[in-house]
């Protein structure tokens, strides 16, 4: 999917929601233990409970990879369902891969040829030969870790040379690497404030911006500080929607709370004059 | 596998060898191409022929995750044969993986619960908390990316704040969240010179240093800036062990080659007297 029929979608479904999959086996309800692929089976009532308010699915790989080769499974039968029945949904590897080219480009490989995911989320810290493998297949993109949700973010993504910060320097210095049509960003929501510094980098790409919901980052925030014209953003909840209730009514809730995010959303393009 | 216990498998073994089981189908003998699991018939071939040189095996995660499911299994055979066969083995799982917490704890059970890794790389650019759950083990380790052996090191790793370069600060803020005892860190062969630097500030960590053979970095070098009064070194070599050769004698090739290292090896640890 390129950076036009993305927005494209935006428009269409009104809304930038982007679902986080991480279907904790430990978390799935109760019920849906006794069937044969449980990760699979939660994934497929939520996919087709939310889809029509969201443009994104993300899997984080951790969570079947603790399942082991099963759990490979569940993945792979996960976004061939997605990409059969919802063919226009973005779906993103949340895999935080990275290493040497000859390396990366087996991860590229696994996620981006093997399995139809649009996009893989990335670490920078090794740098142009570690990311650039992942580029090289038309229409897909890398999504790069710049400043993340989590509290550990303060430890080394501030580091600061000639007042540039380290995540400021990822931001930049990619700017070699790919184009707003090739690449986005994470931008936690948890630090919504810092996304006005951020789009003086990028003011044209997209983010992704993990952290409303369970982290406490607040849409309305990440929208006035991070939309642009294209709008610009993919905003990620996981736990909030997926993990809504335990009961055999999970994936209604799901649903509910997609809608109200995705009329949330709504408002804010209609703000933003977008839609 | 503790510190100590490493140490001593390296004067047992007069080595302080670690083998990259980067097993690219690709290139593995085409007479194994017809066998039931061909990436693990490889690997046990490999193994069987080096072990007697080797303290540590490394399968790089890329290698089998690009093979989906069955690359999965053809990994966990792997290691459970190492680690049945060849207990002593130190085994480190090259993943270089890292998210935040709550994810990073997924990918700790995958690596160090469900499978019997010593050990997994972890990318560093997150911080804290998606470092800290792989350290809830005994006797199991994180390697942290410090200076890595590519290229595209120098775009991040050398950004400097108060005469503190990125890797400097990697180094010394992760001293707060393990200790020698388990965490060590990823120093790559062709940045050798810069060991003097590293043992400044972690004199007696434990290092896995790539990029000896396929990359280009010296033994020597590497064991004259980087050993320790403990060895402190697991150096490295994939390619021009496992893919010495590509024939039935690829087995063979294999053995020489890391009889070779070890040779190298022994000197250097009997140079510094610690055998």
């Amino acid at each position: 999917m390129n950076y036009q029929a993305l927005f494209e979608q935006i428009k269409k479904k009104r809304s930038f929601l982007c679902v986080g999959l991480d279907s904790d086996i430990k978390k799935i309800p109760a019920h849906l233990l006794n069937t044969e692929d449980p990760v699979f089976e939660f994934n497929k009532a939520i996919v087709d409970a939310t889809a029509e308010f969201t443009v994104a699915y993300k899997p984080n790989i951790a969570f079947y990879e603790c399942l082991g080769a099963k759990g490979w499974i569940s993945l792979e039968k996960t976004v061939n369902y997605i990409k059969e029945n919802y063919s226009d949904i973005f779906l993103i590897a949340d895999a935080k891969r990275g290493d040497i080219g000859n390396t990366s480009k087996m991860y590229a490989s696994a996620f981006l040829e093997n399995m139809p995911f649009d996009s893989i989320t990335v670490a920078p810290y090794m740098g142009e030969d570690s990311v650039t493998p992942f580029l090289e297949y038309d229409n897909k993109w890398v999504i790069l870790l710049a400043l993340t949700s989590n509290k550990g973010a303060f430890d080394l993504q501030f580091f600061e040379q000639n007042n540039q910060r380290l995540f400021e320097r990822v931001l930049e210095k990619s700017q070699e690497w790919g184009t707003k049509e090739n690449m986005m960003y994470v931008v936690g929501a948890t630090k919504a404030e810092m996304l006005g510094d951020i789009r003086k980098i990028v003011p044209e790409h997209f983010l992704l911006v993990p952290g409303v919901g369970a982290q406490g980052g607040s849409l309305q925030e990440v929208a006035k500080y991070g939309m642009n014209n294209a709008c610009g953003l993919l905003v990620n909840s996981s736990r909030g929607i997926i993990f809504a209730d335990s009961s055999e009514k999970f994936a209604e809730a799901a649903k509910e709370e997609s809608r109200k995010l995705q009329e949330e959303m709504e408002l804010l393009l209609k703000e933003k004059s977008l839609i």
